[in-house]
């Protein structure tokens, strides 16, 4: 039921019954805006997803909106997949990390670190990220974490966040324009491409590192390498998504060389959707592949083979694939005892 | 399978996946020997139900006597349900507060807490409980209580427990007659009524808040505002019932009014059963809306309705309604993960 990608299938074993504390980073590049380079949303409203995807994982109630975000074509939101797996075999601890988004999510008892972070801009004209204040904020909050369980899950909702991905590897240099992911299944090359291209062009040769990550990334991608650099493979973490938590990796292994440190990744595993690894339009694993470091990935061999809803049926057809750690929440069902029959069934229940 | 009386869903929904110790406080009232007050138990034999209720949680045996506390009309007390959800999803921790019961539960290894209380009178006779003495013992327990487990299920098995309860709104000055339910359908109300007339009777005007508890509580009432302050908001509490428990919450009310203390709920909550959130004869939400703190309170989303056993219909038909912390178990199994299947399908395979 879980699938690996690289390494084997030891790590992901070693977790089989094991509770985890799940963090979801919520962030707003305002990249989002550009018509028709995402779909993870509400065109108009883009930047609510996150907001809404928090709620609805946390209470099953959409607050600051009437609807669960839908995509234009009307496929769900991956967070119904996360949610139905909680419903089943629950996270122990669910924490929201925001890292900078327009709309609050409106929960009480629910752990939300407020990272004073604010919303970045469009990476067309410049990102205008603090990178080394977000980053130092992700090492702090890594050296201080208490995990409370016996591993983390890292997972984000960021609408347009594969397209900021795709500029920040390129932007450090590696060469792979053709890897990455979307949330469409068409992807919208022409308008993706030339969002990345503008990106690009603003890189100088004094940009150092941060220098590009300013211009080009999201706070996500900044903030997570950051958590993991200072998680200093102390506590077991799975990344849970595709190509955006792979660029994290990538930015990990940039700052890695610059800083000719030795770093064990051994507690550090990547875990996503079978939509991503079978995706045609990118490469998930020759991503992974250009790290210096070993890492061991996952994907969970789920689709809705079992469903006849027509909007889950998107997902087998390449729309959405993953986010809100979709993949690592079927494949945390999978390590507590549910079956694709289960799951299927409580997701097409959450759909009414 | 949650549903919201007061409040919203966020408190509850953070305790889902999270590990409860469950706590029965078992009582004798005397006023439970008046003839035809309550059904829960044996006719002659009222007494012994919380010894057989905490036995059958325990054990899955029924130790003091032969069969599982029937009710007249073969309604099987709602310990059942809450054996069922232990079963399929267990409790992390189960513990039993003596708060003053005619024969102790055959039990080897579990944990008894014996307060040293003894059994109450009559209310129509004046109840006669030292009460300051027993809210006290209620109030160290609550302070020097170690949580094992994430949060608090306090639950009661108390024959005739609702009469009491009305008695002490009543007698406190909540004007709620008509609000207090009962575990008959057909409420005897003549009985019952004339119980806590002639309960209300002995009150005089010297009596301050304890001088009524004294003579019209039982010791379940008491001891539990005791530990409910005594634990002053540094665990989660499911207060795990429904009028007798929101007549607990009057009890905590009136104490703050009386002290002026400033005391937060934030981190308490009542959860009942959907009888007695539906029952026609008496009002939770009503009762609750008296408090002069705020609180959340829900009911589990759970009838008879997948089942065909005549027995367990009657709780459809409006009979027994709660006890045994049968609403908040019901919550309980729903966090971690069950289905009204596969809890309807348990608890018919307990009754055989």
């Amino acid at each position: 039921m879980i699938k690996t990608i690289l390494g084997n299938i030891d790590f992901i074993e070693s977790l089989r019954g094991k509770s985890a504390t799940y963090i979801l980073a919520m962030s707003n590049t305002k990249t989002a805006d550009i018509p028709g380079i995402t779909q993870a949303g509400i065109p108009g409203q883009i930047y609510l997803t996150p907001t809404l995807d928090s709620e609805f994982l946390c209470t099953g109630e959409v607050r600051s909106l009437e609807d669960v975000a839908k995509t234009p074509k009307g496929v769900p939101t991956p967070a119904l997949i996360t949610r139905a797996v909680h419903l089943l075999s629950s996270f122990k601890n669910i924490e929201l990390l925001d890292l900078g988004i327009k709309v609050k999510p409106k929960l009480e008892y629910f752990k939300i670190h407020n990272m004073q972070i604010e919303p970045s801009n469009k990476i067309d004209e410049g990102a205008n990220i603090d990178a080394m204040e977000v980053f130092q904020k992700g090492l702090v909050f890594g050296q201080a974490y208490e995990l409370k369980d016996d591993y983390l899950i890292l997972a984000e909702s960021v609408p347009s966040g594969t397209t900021t991905a795709t500029a920040t590897a390129l932007g450090l240099g590696y060469k792979c324009s053709e890897l990455f992911s979307s949330s469409f299944k068409e992807v919208p090359n022409s308008i993706r491409n030339s969002t990345v291209t503008k990106a690009l062009e603003n890189i100088t040769k004094e940009d150092d590192l941060f220098g590009v990550l300013n211009k080009v990334a999201d706070n996500m991608l900044i903030f997570y390498a950051g958590v993991i650099l200072g998680l200093n493979n102390k506590a077991k973490v799975v990344l849970a998504g595709g190509t955006q938590m792979a660029c994290i990796l990538l930015i990990v292994n940039s700052i890695l060389k610059t800083m000719e440190a030795d770093f064990k990744t051994t507690n550090l595993t990547l875990c996503t959707t079978k939509w991503v690894y079978e995706d045609t339009n990118s490469d998930i694993k020759a991503i992974l592949d250009m790290l210096d470091f070993k890492i061991n990935a996952y994907y969970a061999d789920f689709d809705f083979a079992l469903s006849s809803y027509p909007a889950l049926k998107l997902y087998d057809n390449g729309e959405a694939k993953e986010g809100v750690g979709a993949g690592a929440a079927l494949a945390y069902g999978f390590l507590n005892g549910l079956n694709k029959e289960q799951i299927t069934k409580q997701i097409e229940n959450l759909l009414g």
